[in-house]
């Protein structure tokens, strides 16, 4: 094992793209008791800036709101629910990244929906009466936050309309007249607003150009542009899950480079890029989301992904999620990173340990981020590689060295640990024989499993460098904060007296 | 005016009827943090000991979950949600009291809905099935609470199947044979559980003699006997609301005690009899839930409620309910005790008067209530008498004047107060000119606006007996809570030299 | 009674010298919870920006520790209490106003003490230790709170060395050698630390001159000037507490003035001042702290003081405070705006209600203010005047009348009222006998006696006027905050249709 | 290394003497906010029954007030104090174990005082005033919480008379006549009340038979005997600490029998026992009390101390405490379970680990306690043995194995482990040089140090039995927790599946 020789300057700074902004379920979900105590805990530990979901203008939200009574005839907007859920949101620390969609049922022109809690997905009936209700939100949005506040707030005109499921018949065209109609309405309201779209799913690279073209034949505004990026294939049923295969977590950063790429010639070169979801797997049932393995194979995307994006959004921070239905049981192959009861997965720790990184990066490599505080604290995060499906195969044990220069005689070495047994409820799960609806007493004992393990020992400081040698287990990913150790002990304490040995 | 003498003996004692149980919205609603905000408030100053409310079998609580995908065929009872709100309502101090209902879609043998939630209201498709879903929903509530708990909470079957949008063609023997297949399969877990029905609307009383010949007839088991109470007129339709017109307070104790009566010769008289639910409107959208007059009115059925029934179950404690979609307005006429955003309205406090009343009845009127608590404190309730629609003119003020017996030499007299302006939030927001969506501002000051005021002072102890002359703005009901006066001052204190006044 | 006429235009700006900085009882007593609680009330309420307390150098806290044992002999400084508290005050959202005092006793050159928890206020003895003791106190708050914070923090040399009890002999010269010393040792570690004295008590206006010629002889920094301001006569004792006359409220500002007054054509001319304590008595254990009296006889110094100094201090925010011993029941007479037990005192709200005003001034006079907020509202301050002991006998009312320029067609008037009944919990004890020491359900009786009493009511706009015919009761400050009502109501509601009236 | 095998029956019950009580700082420390902080920790995780400290009766609680003033003298009786200490305790779940003492001022017949906070040690001046003190304040606590709570508290006739700076001269005989004085005090208020002595600390047996003859003789109530266990030598000081040697843990044990083998022939025989303070060392500054030493050495004792007294209270449970002046370092050999800032030692965990234990006792060994809980589920203590000073080298692993009879298939194990290294904020304080004040960084620091590490594993049942191979790292105590699985995988789940791999 080469020993990696950590430079005393900085080679970069380390973006906040990971944490800018996160998924979440449908809007509506945020009224519940433990989609709030789970956010509390993401914001408490990670520390997320922006929150973005479907279900904004769906039916359950209950913003449009046409009536037809006693001869009294008209549209009412009405924000009740949609007022709670942002105020929350800002209680909360976080913004919301606002998803126009889905169509609420008073203004669709067809019936065909999306997901057990049935979004619905068509194009408006009546594109003024779209407008209207747009600017509506806008108005009153701006009304109780304040313009300087909204303007803050990205604008992302449905989602993933190049999926039949998601956008009927993915009609391009009508698509690019919800934008332009989109658009064009916000704009009135108040120009610096940021709009943005495409929004769309893997796999959809044909849609840029056209995109770029639609925007620049009608000279139309784009502030962002907004896409998803997921890496597994295609799924394998079984009752209330499925299985996948998994590509190399490169394949992530591959897809959130490739835009700019395409794009580079056209007007929209340049423009702020969102990665507005990814994952490992886009399904909700796919046990690879309750896994260390997936927390090491996010960590080098994690690490790199804010050189490619001003964001990337992990979807979704937590398992209140009904796309599937309700889950049948606690750990489900949920997309989040919090398991319903507020137990945490693996991932929540590699995006904790994430927030305790410093801003300098010092060094980078396949298995380790190395970076410094501004106070000259350097903070380490080191994880296993992972091969997805074509090299599923990883050590039982993966170790590293390094070399870190810094001040003192001596470190302070306070590490976190997460892997197949630490910091993994769901292998406790497993052993515990899968019970559904865990207990009172199951669940406490799974949030103890669940937590992160902490060590910590003096590491001597020779030449101006401490010497780490890490080693990790299967899937592994730790957190090492290292402390320049300043001597306070006094002169007349010896530790040998303390149990009357030797003395 | 005349003074009531009140005995020194008390007359009687005050039944925790009015607080045995209290209606809520469908069983999912529980998982909102708004939900559990209000019962918390509910739970510290009134204390309720159970609640009851819709929609613990509906699909989106997700108990009942067939599948049949690669190979594997079944059903799979999942608890996901219901134990989530079950350990919600046992932490907050208050147990459910099980409603069976409504049709899980799987086990429907049609599709005929209520509610805008979508409650299925047909009968099972195979009863078979339908007790076995019973069954497994008990075996795990006894396990995860254990059986003494369970013992505990009655376990109503359907709601309302006299009518037609709550049971389909509102097929009376259907009933019967759901509530035959219900009750075997329930006592066949455990015959000390403890069941009943038949949960009628008003004016279903037609039902009452066919039930008990039905059970007698079949031998089965009736453990409580329920129905609810309502006392307004048809819906007059506007937008987002009705108008009703209402009865006097008295025909609400008339419901009450009608069955007792009806059934008085036959196997289930002297059953206990729980008021499931009831309210002056039966509508989710009739502002006078949100008025004083409704305080006022339900003040004499609360004080005499507990004479005629073991329960009577306000429906419901909040305004988070979602029967007739979602609210446009803050102020609606919801059913709840509590408006959105944790508003109290007057309902809630005439409601948490009477958590503070003692348990011996001294003295009881048409206005008044008084009671002694175990400790000699007295406690009154007092409130103007209202008539319904036929007698609608309530006056500016109402009298009364009252002798009460006490020890000491004077009394302190500690008051709070709710009518037309004071604890009336619904009056603020209407001079706010009523913002559909108030700001956090506006919220903050309707909270203000909604206490109950308070006010105190020192009454003189004459032969025994302090006067009371209780003056009631209009629809007002207030609390007078008395304590003996233990003078403690110093001999060294004079308030006159304390601004230096006089001396 | 004649109409104010308030203007469109703002006639100067509200200050926050009013909430610049409180008083508190001696730094040790911020490891109480009791402590904690209140300061956390005052803060969500108030929110004071600094807090200023005696004895952060008093053995109770700690920091100067020497020590001699087994041959091991120095002085360590110790942080534990301090690190303690200020953590506690930046948690909760206030700066610490460092006081410098009083002696540790392994310091001092003598034993006299100052009050029953024995402050020593003897002379360092030996200078350059004090000097140490200060530069290590200095460098640890910059090490752990960071130099842009510390510089901050205003930092005064002791607390009325010209009173023999607080200063040994109340030597005018020692003490400007304790100056010199200390704002010379502060300025080594950073020259940008703000110091000032001579934090004389009222009546000492013969120390200002001497004071500016020793900095200006000596060349010593001043950052700041300091003083105490208090309205009351000598004590008359009582067992456990005393009775004092009082001044006219416009004594206090008398004496605000007069520093800047005195110094005027000296080199410490346009300093800031703080009046880092002020009151109506200097006494912990006079009731008029109690009184709605103490609050309406501040209102105008409140209103007005910001115009003559930086901050004026009220000492202090709450009754934990062990001068004159532990208070032997729960109203004392104590400093606090805040009882033992959470209870607020009438002058907490005049505090709280001064934070709800606007920052532009539209009309002042001797029994209101009205201000405007930036988003337009208005907010007025209204209260009885108060004579002292000269003019003792307020009136039963009083009435004021205000005409106030705003927008729309009506205006939501929300009324706060605080009077010798209402938000005064002191009158409702005395109602209850007194008891020293409240029961639980006593103390909860107390908390509602204490809040401010709210009222509401819609007053018509005419010609772009209000009008507001304010009746206060007797020593009563009222708060009327005014919001231009948008109506909202729909075409289709009528109230009169609520109860069944009229149609 | 031998199996122990356990037996499927009990051997004996497992009583709860380990937290029926706990000691305290003084009672004036209840006051604080940490404390309050670290005894809900305490009460969270292992729920004592009792407290008992010193200082009840001292002037910084300022019962006992006698005046003379303007011509008014007595003496008051104030609980401002004493209440807010004892709401505390009954809010958090803990009855107060009431020790009477020390002496306040205005009743001491000397100036005599004991640690830095100064009791006064000297016997009543005025015997007469002493009983009615203790009368004025059992009168007030049953007035204030109800006779039925207060026959509940034990009382204490001062703490350690047979030690001179406890109680002037170690006077036998004054203390006898203390405690006839008290007892015949406190049975005028109600005879039920529960009183007891001598107190006595370690070295002190030659008391037990000059004190049962004395009660005896003039035939006394005494309805519980208490006194002290403490197993080191004398202090060797340094600054701010001292070192000790250490005896064997069954030292203490030994100490907890002898009382009932020396009483076995007198009146006093089978009276409860109540070891009311214990530890290792009896000093607040010996290091020893930081440590895993302290924790193993303690394992043996809560597991056999319940066969020989009533209840034995480790003093104390957390480290604010100040009888040898303000600690100078957060860790600096306090007494506590709990650090400053809410930071677990060692023992702490000890005392957690206990509370999960079953009532059943299976076995019982040098190195293990395994137990089953009323539902089965079996919970096992392992530790190090430990031999004091005499025997001072521990090895750097201890192992044990147990063969323990279950259900099922397979057992969830869910192990806690606390040693040298984990749980173990002493040492990562030390690796990080002693900070003496830590900065809130390192605060967070050591309490994820703090902390017991979690792990898990599932263990087959072979012939109705699990095998548990046991290794512990030096000075080790681990809890593991037995669950009988239940196994619920569904047929078609496949983990081989997640991650693509091997199908």
């Amino acid at each position: 094992m080469v020993t990696t020789l950590v430079p005393h300057e900085p080679i970069g700074v380390l973006s906040d793209a990971w944490r800018e902004c996160v998924g979440t379920g449908r809007f509506n979900l945020a009224l519940r008791s433990d989609y709030r105590d789970s956010l509390r805990l993401a914001q408490d530990e990670i520390g997320f800036r922006y929150i973005r979901g479907h279900g904004l203008l769906s039916d359950d939200i209950g913003i449009h709101r046409p009536y037809d009574v006693a001869g009294f005839r008209g549209t009412r907007y009405s924000f009740t629910y949609a007022d709670q859920v942002t105020d929350l949101y800002l209680d909360l620390g976080i913004k919301p990244f606002l998803e126009l969609g889905f169509m609420p049922p008073g203004l669709a022109s067809g019936d065909q929906t999306v997901f057990w809690w049935k979004g619905n997905v068509t194009p408006p009936s009546d594109y003024a009466e779209w407008n209207k209700l747009i600017q509506a939100l806008l108005r009153h949005l701006i009304d109780r936050y304040g313009i300087d506040e909204v303007l803050t707030w990205p604008i992302e005109v449905w989602n993933e309309p190049n999926l039949t499921h998601f956008w009927k018949d993915a009609d391009q065209a009508e698509y690019f007249r919800l934008y332009e109609s989109s658009v064009i309405a916000i704009k009135e309201i108040d120009d610096r607003l940021q709009v943005g779209g495409p929004a769309i799913s893997p796999g959809a690279d044909d849609w840029w150009l056209p995109f770029a073209e639609f925007v620049t034949d009608r000279d139309l505004p784009a502030d962002f542009l907004s896409f998803h990026a997921y890496t597994t294939g295609p799924s394998q049923h079984v009752p209330f899950g499925v299985y996948q295969t998994l590509r190399h977590p490169s394949d992530l950063l591959d897809q959130f480079a490739r835009p700019a790429e395409i794009l580079k010639d056209t007007r929209l070169a340049g423009l702020p890029l969102h990665v507005t979801e990814f994952n490992t797997s886009y399904r909700p049932d796919n046990p690879v989301h309750d896994t260390a393995y997936n927390a090491a194979a996010l960590a080098p995307v994690l690490a790199r992904g804010g050189d490619l994006v001003r964001s990337f959004a992990y979807w979704t921070f937590c398992d209140v999620f009904e796309e599937e239905n309700i889950p049948t049981a606690i750990f489900h192959g949920g997309f989040g990173m919090i398991a319903h009861r507020q137990i945490k997965k693996p991932t929540f720790h590699v995006y904790a340990f994430m927030a305790r990184m410093g801003r300098q990066i010092l060094a980078q490599g396949d298995d380790h981020l190395v970076t410094r505080h501004a106070d000259g604290r350097i903070a380490v995060l080191a994880w296993q590689p992972t091969g997805g499906t074509d090299d599923p195969e990883e050590a039982a044990e993966h170790r590293l060295s390094l070399s870190i220069p810094t001040a003192g005689e001596s470190v302070y070495v306070h590490r976190s640990d997460v892997d197949e047994h630490r910091g993994n409820a769901f292998t406790a799960w497993q052993q515990m024989g899968r019970p559904a609806s865990p207990s009172r007493r199951q669940l406490d004992a799974l949030r103890e499993a669940a937590e992160a393990v902490r060590s910590h020992h003096a590491a001597p400081v020779r030449d101006g460098r401490v010497q780490l040698d890490i080693s990790l287990e299967r899937h592994g990913v730790a957190l090492l904060e290292l402390d320049s150790v300043v001597d306070e002990t006094p002169a007349w304490l010896d530790d040998r007296r303390i149990l009357g040995r030797g003395l």
